[in-house]
């Protein structure tokens, strides 16, 4: 099992980015305390670094431009975003799109024929989520022989610094359930996406990180994909919350691990005990607070604090 | 099996309003053709009548009002609606709500107590279901302990004028999906909703029809409740949409019945085939066009036309 453990060798992280670096917010945003020289101390360290994000409220150019405003050191080549992979799937099965998305998102489909839909496109339309605008979507889609729902996401609510918000995960479970569709997830969790993300990172998945505040959609969707990952204490974590996620590790590892504040105690656990998961039961741990692994830890952050797992069992 | 049959003795109905009687529209909706005639010829027959509607963007008092400007004898007595039965609940459970309904509808919460929520009741509320209210009870649900979603109807969509519009089914969704929450559900298909509706209209659910566009709300809840039901095909209904739908009818009767214009024609047909449902199988229907049964066509429709049932099949 070394070969599978926490201390096996990194060289990538993905990093989420609202929850993680910054806060989101109508004022462009705050980043997370110290997240900005984490960043610059990841890239220091030789370990390669990808962001690997479910924004659809802007262009990718317009976020990498907001990032630097806020003291990040990023590229646009360093963002792996849902938009440019939606359009590549638009291109490939030949289909128009109607766009229920954030104004500032549209330039990143100005290539695709968006003439008489044959699809709906969701992403976090944040204030374009109207009544009138998911009526609309809603009856282009009704009336479609084999109504296409492509989602960027499906979160179901991200911070900003005014507090919690639906994510497009919500009005894409309202779409589906108005047409009795299945809605295709471009970003994460799917695993085209972030084999994408490990393509453009080139690092292969057992060498890479996910590190990020979404315990499904980033801490879930890594794992699916034969990643480790962490999820952060800040962003959208709260405290008492319970998840059940199923994980496809296949050894023995944890399936997340919090982190209290994102980048001044990073502490891994290691799962001694696997069982399958019951309801109300919790995981087993082996050691305590102050328990770390090689690799992540000493490479970038500082192991201080405690932690524990959020996962509710897995078999063995 | 005589004593289950659509033969038996039928002594009341309920009717769904919207897509039955009239489609609603900003404008205040148009009668259904020959739907007032109906009404009035089912009330000259002798047969007890009782409006069951999931209708919450109106107190039952502006609802009558409405109705009987496009033409309907009705008394707000005749109306079975969620929000009042919404409001027995909340005073024997001590319950607090947010509102998240149509303004029109605040009135029938006029006696409860609103301050510091401790739910969330959500009806069919339009225009009012923008960002920024969806966020608000979004974060309300969040932060309750233990979320408490109470919603008025779970439909997926309904016809108005001017188009199809989402229902309340599915914002209800969202809000489940964003607070991983189960809502409990005031009105149709909610069993407790059509007793009470059975109760006013004073008759036993085996001698009562509910009559209504919406096959799982209508349909299904109403066999669910022991009675048995017919789908008329205007309002939502949609040609070429099959729906699975788990009736309790506990005898060979068919599931539910198109009726091609809500009263110029009614045809019902004897199921003579019951078989599992397996995926894409249909009914097997004895006879065809025009096969009547007694009761209800001879009390008060006419027996024209073609039907056929939409139901994917039950066990014997």
């Amino acid at each position: 099992m070394a070969g599978c453990g926490w201390a096996r060798a990194v060289r990538g992280l993905l990093l989420d980015v609202s929850g993680v670096l910054y806060d989101s917010g109508a004022d462009g945003g705050v980043p997370i305390a110290g997240s900005a020289e984490a960043v610059r101390r990841i890239k220091a360290s030789g370990l390669k670094l990808q962001l690997c994000t479910n924004e659809t409220q802007a262009t990718r150019e317009n976020f990498v431009r907001k990032l630097r405003a806020l003291g990040f050191d990023v590229s646009v080549a360093e963002v792996t975003a849902p938009a440019p992979a939606a359009c590549r799937l638009l291109r490939e099965r030949g289909l128009r799109p109607h766009l229920l998305v954030h104004d500032d998102l549209v330039p990143e489909f100005a290539e695709v024929d968006k003439t008489n839909p044959n699809c709906v496109v969701l992403g976090d339309a944040a204030e374009n989520f109207t009544y009138a605008n998911l009526n609309e979507a809603f009856r282009l889609l009704i009336g479609m022989e084999k109504p296409v729902l492509i989602s960027l996401g499906k979160g179901r609510y991200y911070k900003e610094t005014d507090g919690l918000k639906l994510d497009v995960g919500a009005y894409m479970k309202a779409l589906e359930y108005a047409c009795d569709v299945q809605a295709e997830v471009v970003g994460k969790p799917a695993k085209t996406f972030f084999e994408s993300a490990l393509a453009e990172l080139g690092v292969p998945p057992e060498q890479a990180i996910m590190i990020g505040d979404d315990i499904v959609n980033d801490v879930g969707g890594a794992q699916q994909c034969g990643m480790r990952a962490l999820q952060v204490r800040t962003g959208k974590y709260r405290q008492g919350i319970r998840w059940i996620y199923g994980g496809a590790v296949g050894c023995s590892e944890p399936l997340g691990v919090h982190v209290r504040g994102p980048w001044d105690a990073l502490v891994i656990f290691t799962v001694t005990t696997w069982r399958p998961w019951e309801p109300g039961m919790q995981m087993e741990l082996r050691g305590g607070t102050g328990q770390t692994s090689a690799g992540v830890t000493q490479n970038l952050l500082l192991p201080r604090g405690s932690a524990e797992t959020v996962g509710r069992g897995m078999r063995n």
